[in-house]
């Protein structure tokens, strides 16, 4: 990541008062934290709570990621599944066993994703159109994309499966469409070339570490020798109390919860951002936790960062979601999910003001 | 990992009845199971506790590590502190960030860095007498080897520092010495090239997932990037459960009833090996989970393994911790840490009937 964004985003969340839409984060008002309590109490008394695992993690976390991706449609058996620590290190391992040179990636993609290609020294090719170019492998976030909080169209899924080559499918967000539909996997389709990731970072909680990968089943034993190079094995306390709190909690009606809470503070946000910005574009997020907001402002995000920072809010600036980390013009992706709507209309109000004082400091140079 | 032994080691898990010498694993009945629950339950009300963290890790966490370090004379920054997902991670991420092309290693040395090491192309090169040889990069684990149990030799000690080059210095036993002497850390004699690491896995349990990287000042940018790539960060719950742990108890007593603990059944089993197996060699460890055998039997350790098995113990095949994978003349390290003393005495009547019936094997196959 660009060390001067870093710099702007540790500076605006050390700074009192400040209304981050920045990080993706969920809203800390959704955790079960009874529910955890309980699985947790549970867990260390297991004899697997606190000690080693295997390095593709718990046999019953991975049979319930098999039997939710069967119930879509893909034939996964459990021993198909590695549990990760996070989907990032799902990504990681998939770049890691696929061994592309260049990959396909939305022409506004996950930063972090884009930062671990760029360090592997992977060619990033934009998708053009719902086609895209003859490349040997793709990076897509099917359901809700990340920023754009986009669905796959149908004619992009049916190219990405007719064409060939590697996919990292990276269903992070997918079980938050406001919609509540959950597409056919990739992985059902393609499953001899998929590596699909997924997560409970946002559906439940990023503090227990826990996502999985299945990868294609003849990079399976290579995935796992990865895994258990990188870090040995996903956390045993994080992957007991998950267990755990599955057996008592029904995850399904949570998500079904998650998924009206986050619709309601995206239309809100939306509505705010329209009338406030009338010739900024956006779409209606299909999901998630974020709008991708674009503008015709020429000019610096860090320097919008900044300003806004010094206005009370702050976000992500929309250089770190392109490939080639261009920041002109000016786009943000703006986080709804993590602040409330009070708080978040009072943000678009301190963004108006700081998109106000970009403009004077503009005129001003010239 | 072979997977022929990868294999044998599973089913061996699998089977009833069958005394675990391999894995390294710590004695569950030191687990502080109420401390730890105690901290859980103030972890889990913190902000942190169960939200996303910055790649680095926790600030609390980070200064207590640092502390320790100066403590014994080396003198480390909280700021330059990564918590890493386990020891294992941290010499990933060094392995990563140093790009060293050939690296040093003990002749016999823990597995899973020569994995990784062969899985990033390195050429491994054994240390040979206590100068080594003159080779870019070492890895080196102080205080108390795996799978030999000794200390660093002083004049090995002073050869490292002398010649130069990057040192991966992985302390995950360095407390765990039964004299409880912390040397002073290479760290703090060759602190701009020694990648320190650390973790909590053996002296309080591995199902946290936390553990340290300190590297030179001028990589800590790069690593703090490769560890956001590899996996965004290490878990925010065990983190917190560590650092609410830590604020609750005396460690350093928790690590003196560990050392007497692992002591006692260090002396035991090796009393025990001695007298039922006299030509074999083997040194008292100085701390740890284990003992380095070596015997002068030619064979193939993974069908002693099998043999082993069959007659209701297991352990870790020699091959593993050679950088060339050799099975002959066999060798095993056999971990006393998480079995009892009536079962260890047991293990080794059932080790000798295994050798038995490997020399029958071998008489009958001549």
């Amino acid at each position: 990541m660009d060390s001067r964004i870093d710099h702007l985003q540790r500076r605006a969340c050390a700074r009192p008062g400040v209304l981050g839409l920045g990080g993706g984060l969920p809203a800390p008002e959704l955790f079960p934290r009874a529910q955890l309590s309980r699985a947790f109490l549970r867990a260390i008394e297991r004899a697997d709570g606190l000690q080693y695992g295997w390095p593709e993690g718990n046999r019953g976390l991975r049979a319930w990621v098999a039997e939710r991706l069967r119930d879509r449609g893909a034939f996964v058996a459990e021993d198909e599944v590695i549990v990760t620590s996070g989907a990032q290190q799902g990504i990681a391992i998939a770049t890691a066993v696929l061994r592309a040179r260049t990959i396909e990636v939305d022409p506004e993609c996950y930063p972090a994703a884009l930062d671990l290609f760029r360090a592997r020294g992977l060619r990033m090719v934009p998708a053009k159109g719902p086609l895209g170019d003859a490349v040997t492998a793709a990076y897509v976030m099917p359901g809700v994309s990340n920023p754009r909080g986009q669905g796959l169209p149908e004619e992009r899924r049916r190219a990405l499966i007719a064409r060939g080559g590697a996919l990292i499918v990276d269903e992070a967000y997918a079980e938050l469409r406001f919609d509540g539909k959950l597409e056919r996997p990739l992985l059902a389709d393609a499953r001899d070339r998929t590596f699909h990731v997924g997560t409970v970072s946002k559906s439940l909680c990023p503090g227990l570490r826990v996502g999985w990968l299945v990868p294609p089943r003849r990079d399976l034993d290579a995935a796992i020798a990865a895994k258990r190079e990188l870090d040995l094995q996903a956390p045993s306390l994080g992957q007991a109390i998950l267990e755990e709190y599955l057996a008592g909690d029904d995850f399904d009606a949570r998500l079904a919860r998650a998924r009206r809470f986050y619709r309601r503070r995206a239309e809100r946000f939306v509505r705010a951002l329209r009338r406030a910005f009338p010739s900024f574009r956006m779409e209606d997020p299909e999901g998630g936790f974020c709008v991708w907001v674009e503008t015709d402002v020429a000019g610096d995000d860090a320097t919008l960062l900044s300003i806004a920072t010094d206005c009370g809010v702050s976000f992500d600036p929309g250089r770190m979601f392109r490939h080639d980390e261009r920041s002109s013009p000016i786009a943000m992706r703006l986080c709804y999910s993590a602040t409330a709507i009070p708080e978040l209309e009072l943000a678009v109000q301190r963004l108006e003001r700081a998109f106000r004082a970009l403009a004077r400091r503009g005129r001003a140079a010239r």
